[in-house]
């Protein structure tokens, strides 16, 4: 880990659910500090033991509600129920002010969960940008990768789609798809995360029909200097 | 060749065009009957003929104006630039009545092509969908091929992506998708078309960003059965 990862405090806001605490791990095991957050920060003390447990004791992995972890961190995550998506950024708006918000979230609306259907924004990620306001460069990453993997060490075969309002962001993004073991891609403005965000709803379909549970997608005819 | 795909005749509107060549002189090699649209009867029939020289002969593509293919055919395939999208659609309306429509247009505006926006319908095919009305199926699928390897014999690492109006006719375009040596995917409803249409804006993004002319995606960790 280089000196720049050593300062960067990472917060997973739900990140007590199971793609939050599989990007968690991997992030504290690339030498990120990580925050886990909840909406309670007694879970959320469960969940980054638990993280620390599979970590060995090394790595340092920590739990509180969603906005002390959004305050002290540099980066935050938000990786939460499409139901939740609203009412978490309203409450950590004034903390993320200045940092990269990275959203994970997908707006499925069940029970067509395999349907894509997205919210007036257009997106989860141009939602949280409407909310978020200036200042605050949002991201939209991760939405593809099945959760199942994230806990073990073996390679993912999803790759990261890497959307978001600025190029800066989504270079720094990058970084973190990098340090969690993951191939990304700078797939361009805020706009593309409407593709992002559906291929969830077009891989939970894929799976459903041709019986998987961790269809993903991988660029291909480009590779990168 | 099997005796059904003997009997089937399918129309590319824009045929012309480089993508509708390189579908249209695939699908004549696997035995279909392929007739090229175009607004100009000429410009049909000599691409007709240039494709014919590629197949040496051997094979049935014949060109005529879009109506009259449209009239013609069993399946109807549009690969026009998104500009001439709706004109065409309106003026082939009463013919394509009871047929499959394969909707290979892209919704893109220029200058920035690589910015997914979406028409007000959701997506170019569900745009189609409203213009062609009730008894005619509307299937998206093609959009992310890269033209530049259909007219050769080289495998195209990109696999296709089939969403439609129903089951039965998302089932009968992947049997193009196959017949024209690529992979497909049943990938859902119409709805999710938005994600494969917006899919080729972000694959214009990457192939700027990390020089490449033919990007693509290739579906992950699933198989058919």
């Amino acid at each position: 880990m280089d000196k720049e990862t050593l300062m960067l405090t990472v917060a997973v806001l739900g990140g007590t659910g199971k793609e939050g605490k599989g990007l968690a791990y991997r992030w504290a095991k690339a030498g990120y500090k990580v925050l886990i957050g909840s909406r309670s920060s007694e879970k959320a003390v469960t969940a980054a033991g638990e993280i620390m447990e599979l970590l060995d004791g090394t790595g340092s992995v920590v739990g509180m509600n969603n906005l002390e972890a959004a305050q002290q961190a540099n980066i935050v995550v938000l990786t939460v129920p499409y139901a939740a998506h609203r009412d978490t950024l309203e409450s950590v708006k004034e903390a993320v002010k200045g940092k990269l918000f990275i959203d994970v979230t997908v707006p499925l609306v069940p029970p067509k969960v395999s349907k894509v259907q997205m919210p007036p924004a257009g997106s989860a990620a141009q939602e949280a940008k409407e909310i978020l306001g200036e200042g605050v460069e949002v991201v939209a990453a991760f939405q593809n990768i099945s959760h199942e993997h994230l806990l073990g060490e073996g390679d993912v075969e999803c790759d990261v789609l890497v959307t978001g309002s600025s190029k800066d962001a989504r270079h720094e993004a990058l970084k973190l798809v990098e340090a969690a073991g993951l191939v990304g891609w700078d797939a361009g403005p805020i706009e593309n995360s409407v593709v992002v965000e559906g291929l969830t709803s077009v891989l939970i379909y894929i799976n459903k029909q041709y019986g998987s549970t961790h269809s993903g997608i991988q660029v291909t005819g480009v590779s990168k200097k």
